[in-house]
């Protein structure tokens, strides 16, 4: 019964925030009037009240209202009642220690798997993976876990970048990273290029978007795949 | 007693290992023979005796010796019998969870403060101070704590890298990241760019190499500082 989204950004250089993937959203939210945001990561540190704004303005163009869970008392119930679901980008570290420290994470995978339609972007994707060990991110806050919400059998790394080879900085490379990441863990990661997606349809995950993703299979040598592949045997 | 190195990178863009910094490094060992090295940062998952191979190679160039802290049976006991003292960039997490979990914290700081040289690169410089919460790493481990060994009152980000005005990606840039540690913790970083270190003598503390570094403090315009500045007021 799952139905996700999970795309590299929220933002592709040159247009507005949501803008290159609003169609797409106008079908995945058909049946929706109203989407619960969780602005827990805040991008640049904004509040959870001005990142709703953002969000609202996004959406209020394919005629979806939205509400910050922010503004419930309760974020469980919240949850509960979601017709559903958007996590926004920002820092994976901040997003990960609010959900677990409002006891959240049991009560999204139960909504979702019930078939809640759910999509992340940036953060609110990395989220989606077995783990967070897989974030460019800051580790700005110490989460009590980097466990996240396995919606998917592998691990995400949104933003993906080539390695620049003209590049005179010293710093890790992404491919690197990750290779530095399958030294102490197992499972596949996917790089999702920005304007790239993951839809999870039931058991079905497929590559959307124009370009093509990278995978990074323990013990294999990285592979590119097409848009369009299906991934429901990446584990 | 303090004498330590905290330097952004290893390794310059177009020269070996170390170079960059070894008539420097010859006047900081100039009273020891022999240098423990701590590889537990393995960059790109090397194994700690090939990393103590290459660390090896370019201390030889300036007639030291170099030993690997992973053939010692007891590494508590062979921190405190060091002369000197190296740790090697790598992975943060890695690194900083191979300290908590040899409980090594207490008895560098000790060895450090009774004035063992210390020399640190990369992520063996993020270490250096309050916490790992400024580094660039990819979280692929779940350290005990993000707690370092506070060497200096402030936090590290090495490798620092200016925003590139014209990249398409819309990962953040350094500066947002840092501005977004700064919602969470109040303490300055330093951001040192590949080619700088700060040199670290009882209280003093200045910025060596050709390079400007990048203060952030809390609620304040980041600036920059040139080289020859002294930190010993920053925290």
């Amino acid at each position: 019964m799952k139905n996700i989204i999970i795309a590299s950004t929220s933002t592709i250089h040159g247009s507005g925030y949501l803008d290159y993937i609003l169609d797409e959203l106008t079908v995945f939210f058909k049946d929706v009037k109203e989407i619960l945001f969780l602005p827990y990561a805040r991008p640049s540190g904004i509040s959870h009240d001005e990142y709703t704004k953002t969000v609202h303005a996004a959406f209020s163009k394919i005629n979806k209202n939205v509400k910050g869970i922010h503004t419930y008392e309760n974020p469980i119930e919240a949850i509960k009642k979601a017709k559903a679901i958007f996590i926004g980008g920002g820092n994976t570290f901040v997003l990960t220690n609010q959900l677990h420290k409002n006891n959240l994470i049991n009560t999204l995978q139960a909504v979702v798997k019930n078939g809640i339609p759910y999509l992340g972007t940036s953060a609110g994707s990395n989220i989606c993976g077995l783990t967070i060990k897989t974030t460019n991110d800051m580790p700005i806050v110490y989460p009590p876990s980097f466990n996240a919400l396995a919606f998917v059998p592998f691990n995400i790394n949104p933003h993906y970048l080539d390695p620049n080879k003209s590049s005179k900085h010293m710093g890790e490379t992404r491919e690197t990273r990750i290779k530095e990441f399958h030294n102490f863990n197992n499972q596949p990661v996917i790089g999702l290029r920005e304007g790239s997606w993951l839809h999870v349809k039931d058991d079905s995950i497929i590559l959307k978007g124009n370009l093509t993703a990278r995978i990074f299979e323990y013990n294999k040598i990285p592979y590119e795949i097409s848009s369009g592949t299906e991934l429901n045997h990446l584990k």
